[in-house]
């Protein structure tokens, strides 16, 4: 389909919500890149997951609630698809209980989005895919700076004597050149800790971390000028762990801590970072089996909504 | 019964909560209005549903954990029955799958009540039902004032086409005259949204609204300021939606909005307007099959719980 | 898409099941009906349910689950896709909350499918909606013998005092003339009753009722006899409410009655009626927000699946 | 009331079935037991469970679902309301945590119930509660028959060192003089035992068991034989514990044993006693907390409808 | 074992959290309490409830998620492993039914642990259990502090006409002197009451009150302020009711209150007491048969490390 | 622990089940292999699952219901514990995400128990398991033969383009020698296919079967006496996926099919194999968060129980 034939979804004033279900938010299946501003892809992967397995059933939840999702942001003052154009890309083929031969297509497949410079949100999946994922974008962008919203690190050496898990994914990407630490900042880390210098370790690798306690005492404000500041002009590549989360708001997901941020402080923070370079975003994690009737699979769709939205204001500002 | 045979409910100190459930708060079964101050009703209509239903078992599932509750409101310091006569009205005979002939019995069965003088407590069912009790309270008292608290203002002109729906009652209650809308206010909206211009035509019709991002800026003691001032004197209907609270704190509903209100917050925005000069209440949207183990219903007992000690308040301190 | 353009659905040997969900099966979505065989449609519609609603979520959770299924009958020896040319048309744009409207968009969408010569499979909402298909089919296939599997007649003269609910389509349906109760046949009924005569009015209208304990006590094979005997060569509508099928087999649905039937019986029987000459199936009444991990949807797609292994195995034998 | 009185229930055609539940099928609650032939009673007590609790909540349970009976038996061809006058006695105050003190009690409040010619049947709770309830029936018609459906014998001599337990009472219930053993038979044992003897204690103690492996060996029709056979004319007093059932049709209880019968055997033992002299009945061991979606309360409510059924028959035919 | 012996459990680095789960944390099985710092102690006793039951299941829920948690304490900066030796020492031998002869197992076999200086560290169980852990404390330490957290305060004279329940335990232990009230305090009341003068009772049984909202009141620090300065240097008992938590963060219990405290401000607290000189903890009324996906069974294991963590700091400290 | 150790496990008549739960059956753990009959061995991996994953989570869900289990099996008139020394052996170590290293690990754990001619009975984890324990098997037998309960053949070419997954591994262990296809079985193959010619390529590895349709067409003598003429003398490994029972029996599992066995068929089955000279048993597939309040996990603890029972007639007659 070309950019021109891209529509707005069917409103739920005039279609009922649970009528072709399917595409994230009913948009259409794209199936051309061409002029394009963003897609959503599901990567429905979690062999690398160490503890509940269960986020492969991810995209599909999201996608199923997403539904209940309208285009206008009233906080942004944005209609995401009178700005930009998008859709549904379905899933990458992943290769459930295989991880190399996953992230190999999930790079081939992400690669054409990022190289046509059309804006990759995708859905996971446990957090190993963003590996993966950041090695497309770099093809596309070079080395990035990340944001990554989570209550644990995944700077792992190794899980279980292996380096490929979804307690690693950062380390190898600093490793392999995908994202610049030293632009980067990890947010919300909490929780019990096989390693007293965790943090030490990120700043070892160049990272800067602000754990869960040193949000509340710096308060959001700072915190959110911490990250942009870290950033600055850079592309950026988000990444949010939906288990930085409190689990009374998001229970479904492998490796809850508690502690966590409420939904209403999540979008907030998503918010007020209208204004950094994004190229790519992911919301991994999500695990509709241990959800509770689809509340964190509705903060997810809501999630993705915000990166959409963030997007639109930025083209209707002319940024992008 | 006469009003003068009201009694306590058995205290669960000598009578375990899991015996003779069945009324709300194991009160007793009210059969004539004679000398009452309040009457709990249960509305089991959720035809006009727009996506998951299920509230129709509202207020079964509402009396059934409603046994955990008892009299004394420790804050507001009142005993809820010593102040008070009522007791569970039953439920109004609804028609499953026929909006209008619906209304034509809630009205019917309502409007004795109000027009007894005794306040109606209603549990629902979906929103649409607040229309109709609207007509009801409207033959008793004239034009009452609207305390409106949801997470959606549910104003549209239709929903799939059809003019009764539960995201359209307050746009039908102003047409019809039921409410003042220069005196009515709408507190908790959030969420996407079709219509950019949404708070924009509340205001066309002369509702005043607080988006739940502006009663996060503006504080709850300033939002309870703006509602109290807005009603003045008038007679005022309070309706309940429980999307009003985060999906984390009551996910048993249809239509759940991340970014809401913790039961704390709520309980505690009702017990400020105890002033207020109310003639009726409602509780809606509650969906048990939707819930995890009771929490939204318990919520929900508490939330009218509320309406009873802020009646019982006004009695003793001579207002009613 | 022209019907040479048809293709079997990804292997689940090759594509993971939970990659790419949404169309039953994962069929290719239907856009032309030009030379097809079947269509999937789903009608969610559930405002006439008299007890518990939910069934609007059926089409959706039976197409979610409908990726385990594989295109092989290995028992009728047949593979539905080398055979058939058909897919998923995607959902009747129903009207929640309003029968009659929604009654003619069934029909309107429905009826080009039958004029067609496409045998539509429709996925149920509640059992009402047979009703609104069956006008469809009459207008292509003029009045039609009725194979219904249910615990319930569903012929009643009203219920709520209205005449449209799920409780009453076959009454109407011949009172319309759309179907023949003297060639058609209803099998399963169990449970209490309100009505004594429930099966002599039944016959009065015509129909032949087997009650489940009569099926128990004249055996399948007999049971299958008589229904054939029934029919004989007249064109069939074959509607299934997944009550039939006994709660421990599929507790997803509205109305359970204990006592039913297991889901191997249940194949069994579909597989011994192939030889009928049908025009049309529907599965009804799966209620996804009450099953239990799914059984009752995968029971009902398995269902869905023997539908279209008759017809395949008529059309490998030549007889369609 | 006086029996005069007695009204059918609301009618699910035209009073919707979540509409002013709370009573046993919505029947009439009753306040006197005059000229009445049976009265439903909960005994919501669960203290002497000793593995999972939570049967307190059986009688509340059960009462909600069975707004989906209706009053006529198809298949024994009579209208309970019709033949019978009872209701919804409501619940024996139980003392939670204590047995002894709610004992008392139990008989105390059936004692009445039973000398005035009136047949209980008790909705459980555990089953420690039929000895209480023998104890009533004992003091209204002396010793009496037992026929006992349950995968456990109930019969050991102490449970950890105590002698009142749900694994005991009808050993006391021997010891006491309130069955007469010789007289009485237990149909449905199976599972793995701690005692390798104790279908021999069994007999010992002078009771007749048939486990489920000899039911399936000997047949239903030769077991109800050896039931009838064994209780002749005696008075009997018919006590079911719902994990006779298998747990896939019956999941929500404390002790579920698997390899059990379905739900379509047992209603076809119990309606095959119908000749059996009945003076009381109880169902117990129904924990809705371990449901799956109301199957296991839906299943006792019919249980509960085939003790009426019977009695109704017996009244039509002039036993009783 | 001897304490020289005691091992760091198993990182789940290296061995996945779902091998080998059994004891708390996959510690090792306590044998000795030879040299030991603390034991982990199930009591799973659940028969003192008044509403719902299921505590029983609390102690193997908790160890069931603890795999969970790892060793080090990234707030409190401290390894609890590495500081303290313990382990889990299984469960006291409860007798499910009867309340006296439990507790006397539970003095048995709780005194000589702490005879022996060891710290208990209690899973509950209802809040019944505290009391005889009281005893048992009491002969090891003498008349102790108790610092309680709850939204009930547990002082009724009788339950159900009885001494003992889960509803008195403080009352009686104040009578039997195993606590002085006047250097106790209790945290986090709430919720409706029977007794209007509930607060005051406590007063004159010598015990300080903190209701919830005067928690809010104050602040979370001058909350603290007052319990450090109440208990002082005394040696104090912990007991965390884990219905102190509001319902949205742990639904998994008897008796739930809305409007209570996060999981974060629940945390914070407990480590702003790290200076207090505990003897004894215990969490309790822990339900798994009412939780959300293990949200409510996840944060009482992370109370319980934080428990551990406090001593720890302590001992790290020299202050034990 | 030396063989003369092995006591039996804590009876649920004087310790309540839900203390000191952990092990199956809460039998010892064992240390060490000396004079054992069996072990009891968990394999937690769910890695090469193609539709729903947690089968990790299996081994731990079936002890925890296991404590259900008596050790006296009354049909096969045998105590297991007193003919038997056994116990729980924990569980591999396996490598989550990564099959090749978990296949390594598990043929060196599990090759000293074969070795030492103790029988281990292994609980899953997913079907891929059972291939490496056939590489262990066969290091202490050679090759056996193979009884297969499924619903699915598992004999794949590949799956997602792999050849190791739980789809594949009788083609593998057929290819490694590990079993004799012609004396072996596999039996209750059931549901749609991809290849339509899948029982003739299970022929030509030379395996014989029974599909589920034969089955009942056969009868289970006749089933039985099949299975026991193809493998006869020969050493047996029997190896039992959950979804050879039917989705309403044994919900709890990753890719259930619809039409299959009863529990109280399975269970038959299985003790008519008691003289089959058996080396080693598995019960794979069972996947804890789909289950329906444990009944799939009580039946697995069911078939283990049969196993060893199955042993310990053997040795009480002197086979073994």
């Amino acid at each position: 389909m070309s950019s021109k034939e891209i529509k707005q979804p069917a409103s739920a004033l005039s279609s009922p919500r649970f009528c072709n279900m399917g595409n994230f938010m009913r948009m259409q299946k794209i199936e051309s890149l061409d002029g394009l501003d963003f897609v959503v892809v599901g990567i429905p992967f979690d062999t690398a997951s160490s503890f509940r397995v269960g986020s492969r059933f991810g995209p599909n939840g999201i996608r199923n609630i997403s539904v209940m999702m309208k285009p206008n942001n009233a906080i942004l003052e944005v209609n995401i698809l009178d700005e930009l154009k998008g859709g549904d890309y379905g899933d990458v083929e992943v290769i459930p209980g295989y991880i190399l031969p996953t992230y190999e297509n999930i790079e081939k497949e992400l690669t054409p989005i990022v190289q046509a410079g059309v804006v990759p949100i995708a859905l996971g999946g446990d957090h190993s895919i963003t590996l993966a994922e950041l090695r497309a974008v770099a093809k596309g962008h070079g080395k990035v700076s990340l944001v990554h919203f989570d209550s644990h690190a995944d700077i792992n050496e190794e899980v279980f004597g292996e380096r490929y898990n979804h307690g690693t994914p950062f380390r190898r990407a600093i490793e392999e050149g995908l994202i610049d630490p030293h632009t980067s900042i990890q947010v919300g880390m909490r929780g019990s800790l096989y390693d007293p210098d965790e943090f030490k370790k990120a700043a070892e690798l160049g990272l800067k971390v602000i754990p869960a306690h040193e949000v509340r005492e710096l308060g959001f404000e700072e915190t959110i000028n911490q990250i942009k500041e870290r950033v600055g002009n850079n592309k950026v590549f988000l990444t949010f762990d939906i288990d930085f989360v409190d689990p009374a708001y998001a229970p479904g997901t492998g490796t809850p801590e508690v502690g966590g941020f409420t939904s209403y402080e999540t979008l907030g923070i998503l918010r007020a970072l209208k204004e950094l370079n994004f190229v790519a975003f992911d919301i991994v994690e999500v695990a509709p089996c241990y959800d509770s009737c689809e509340i964190t699979t509705l903060l997810a769709a809501n999630i993705a909504f915000e990166f959409m939205s963030i997007l639109a204001v930025q083209k209707k500002n002319g940024k992008k």
